[in-house]
C-alpha cells in the first residue's frame, strides 16, 4: 500500500515529497490516517544525517496523531474513527523483563525497541518511516487513545514525545506536592516539564540561560524562574532541591545543578550532548549521596496514562503550526531555539 | 589533660612524637584509651598536607577501638572498662534534618559534622586531634559499642571507616539475596566491600586490575573476579549487575562499568579522584535510567548497626599490625598497594 510521505533521500539532501509503501494491516494492527505530527530535534538529527546509522530514504516523525481507519481481525481497543496516537516505538521483543514490565523504551531484545522511524521494518519493507505521511499501520499494542478535545488535538501530539520524556522520570522519581522540583531548559521538552511537575503538584523552579524567557516560564507554570548564569540567583538555591530534570542537551556544566540538589536528590538528564558534558563533581555527589541519572521516554502504559492525566486537566504543549513544504525552515528555527515551544506539522497541507 | 600521640608539625614533616591536649571528660563524655587504630588513605592525604586546609599539628587516626576509663555523669550506655570505637565523626549539629534522621554525615549544621581530626575542637582547644593517641575523650553519641571477642579488636578497628564506608551504600540501595553486585578494587574498602555484600546473600563480582589478586578475592567472598583490563572478562557481564561500588579514588573510565549494569542500576562512588575521571556517557545513562551516585561513610546508629552485624559472624577487615614508628613507612606501602587490607597500629607501641 503506497502513501504520500515527506523525507529525505540522503543526508544532505532537503525533505521532500516521496511515496512510501506501509504494509497491509495484520489481525492486529492499527491502520491510521495521521492528522498532526510533532517536530522533535530528534527528527532534525536523523533527517540531516547528523548521527550515526541513519537509513535512507528517512521519513521522520514521531508525535503522531491519526483517526483509525482500518483494524485488524484480533484488535480489540480500537475502531475505525477514534482519534489515537503514536509516539516514538512500533515495536519491541515483548518477552524480555523490561517489556514484560511495561517498560518497551528500554527493550533487551536482539536490538531493543523498533523505533517509528529509522527501526526495522516488518513485511519485508526497508527501514521503518514514521509520521511525515498521511497513513501509517501500527502494532495496537503501541497505539495510544487521544481522550483529549477536538480542538487540542495538534497541541496534543507532541505529548507522544517531549511530554512522556518529562512525565517518565518526574513519575520515576515519585514527584508531588512538598517537593521542590528544577526543570533546566524551556524548550519542547522542558515547557512540559514544567507543566507537568506544576500539575504533578511540586513547588517547581524553571532554569533559563535567557533572562527574557522568564516571564513565559512563569505562565507555563514555574512557581520560581532562575537564570543559570546569575550565580547569585544559583547559590541562593544551594542544597534544596529534591529532583533537577535536565532537558538541556548541549554541553554544559553539570556541577551547578548537583549543588542545588539536597541530601539524596537527583539530577536527571533527558538529553544527550553532541559534546561531553565536563566531568561532573565527584565530591558533589558523595557529600550528600546524590546522583546523576538518565532516563529515555517511556513505557506505552506510562504514555497512556500521561496522555490521560493531560486530557482530564486540558494539558496541551505549546505549539506552532506549520504546513509540511516549510519543514526545513522549521529545523533551522529550531536550531535557535526559534519556536514557542513546538512545532506541529497539519498533514493536510501534504498533498 | 595531656596525652601522648603521634602526628605532622607541618605538611612536609614526618610523623613524630607530640603531646596534646584533651579535653576533660564533660557531663556526656566519654574518655578512653586507645588500643588500636587503624590507617586510612585520608590519614595520609591529611599528615602530608596533600588536602586543602589541614590544621598543624595534625594527629591522624578516625578507627579508633579503646577501653572505656570514664564516663561523665549523664553518660547512659557506656561505663569504665567497656570496649568501645569511635570512628570519622566525634560531633554534629544534633538539630538540622539529616541529624535528627541519623545522618551525621551529611549534618547541614553551619560547618558539617566534626572530624575526628582536622575538625574544630570544643573547650578552647586547637583542632580535632585522632586516634594516634594514647587517650581520647568523645561525646556518647559518637561513642560506638565493639561486642567483636577480644582477639578480634584490632581487626575490627577498619570497620569505623573502610566498613562504614561500604556498608551504607549497600543498605542504602537495599543490597540483599538475588542481587547481583560489583565491587571495584580490593583494597581496604574494596575487601570489605566484597566481604559485607557476601554477607549481605547477594551475588558479588570483584574487580580488579591485578589478575594476582584472583585468588585473594574469591577467599574474601567474591562469587567471581573480573580483570578489569580484560574486555571480553567485563563484555560477559554487559547490562547484568543491579549496583556496583566504586572504591578506586583514581582517575579512570566510568563507562566501562556503567556498561555493565542492568536498567535501574546505580553506580556508586565512595572516592574522590585527585584528578576527574573522565566525563562518563550520558547515553549510557539514559538508555537504561541507570545513575552515577555517591555516598559518604555512614551514619552513627547505621555505624552501630555495621558493627554488630560483623560482629554476630565474625567479620573483621584483614589487616597487617604495624607499631606507631613505622607509620611513614606504611603510608610508603600504602601508596603501593602494598597491604593486604589495612595497617592498623597497635597504640601500646607508642610510648
Amino acid at each position: 500500500m503506497q502513501t504520500k510521505a515527506y523525507g529525505a533521500q540522503k543526508a544532505k539532501a532537503p525533505l521532500a515529497p516521496i511515496a512510501i509503501e506501509r504494509r497491509e494491516p495484520g489481525p492486529k494492527d492499527v491502520a491510521l490516517d495521521i492528522l498532526f505530527c510533532g517536530v522533535c530535534h530528534s527528527d532534525l538529527h536523523t533527517a540531516r544525517g547528523e548521527w550515526p546509522g541513519i537509513l535512507y530514504p528517512c521519513v521522520p516523525g514521531h508525535e503522531i496523531i491519526g483517526r483509525v481507519t482500518k483494524t485488524g481481525k484480533d484488535v480489540k481497543s480500537f475502531k475505525e474513527g477514534d482519534i489515537v496516537g503514536v509516539g516514538c516505538m512500533v515495536e519491541s521483543c515483548r518477552t524480555c523483563e523490561p517489556c514484560q514490565h511495561d517498560l518497551e523504551q528500554y527493550c533487551e531484545g536482539p536490538n531493543g525497541f523498533t523505533g517509528t522511524y529509522n527501526g526495522a521494518a516488518k513485511g519485508g519493507l526497508p527501514n521503518t518511516f514514521g509520521g511525515y505521511s498521511k497513513h501509517i499501520v501500527v502494532d495496537e499494542h503501541f497505539v495510544l487513545r487521544i481522550r483529549h478535545k477536538e480542538h487540542q488535538f495538534a497541541a496534543a501530539a507532541p505529548l507522544l514525545c517531549a511530554g512522556i520524556t518529562t512525565w517518565s522520570p518526574l513519575k520515576h522519581w515519585k514527584i508531588g506536592p512538598g517537593q521542590k522540583v528544577g526543570i533546566i531548559g524551556i524548550g519542547g521538552l522542558g515547557h512540559m516539564g514544567v507543566k507537568l511537575a506544576h500539575a504533578l503538584g511540586a513547588h517547581v523552579v524553571a532554569f533559563t540561560t535567557s533572562p527574557s524567557k522568564k516571564s513565559a516560564a512563569l505562565e507555563l507554570g514555574a512557581d520560581e524562574v532562575v537564570v543559570s548564569k546569575n550565580r547569585d540567583e544559583m547559590n541562593a538555591h544551594a542544597g534544596s532541591f529534591n529532583f533537577i530534570l535536565d532537558t538541556v542537551a548541549a554541553s554544559h556544566d553539570l556541577d551547578a545543578f548537583t549543588r542545588l540538589l539536597k541530601r539524596d536528590g537527583a539530577l536527571v538528564l533527558v538529553g544527550v550532548p553532541e559534546d561531553p558534558h565536563p566531568s561532573p563533581s565527584v565530591g558533589t555527589l558523595i557529600f550528600g549521596r546524590k546522583s546523576i541519572g538518565g532516563s529515555l521516554i517511556g513505557g506505552i502504559a506510562e504514555t497512556q496514562e500521561m496522555l490521560d492525566f493531560c486530557a482530564e486537566r486540558d494539558i496541551t504543549c505549546d505549539i506552532e503550526m506549520i504546513a509540511m513544504a516549510d519543514i526545513d525552515n522549521a529545523y533551522d528555527r529550531q536550531l535557535k531555539s526559534d519556536v514557542k515551544y513546538r512545532f506541529v506539522i497539519d498533514m493536510a497541507t501534504l498533498t
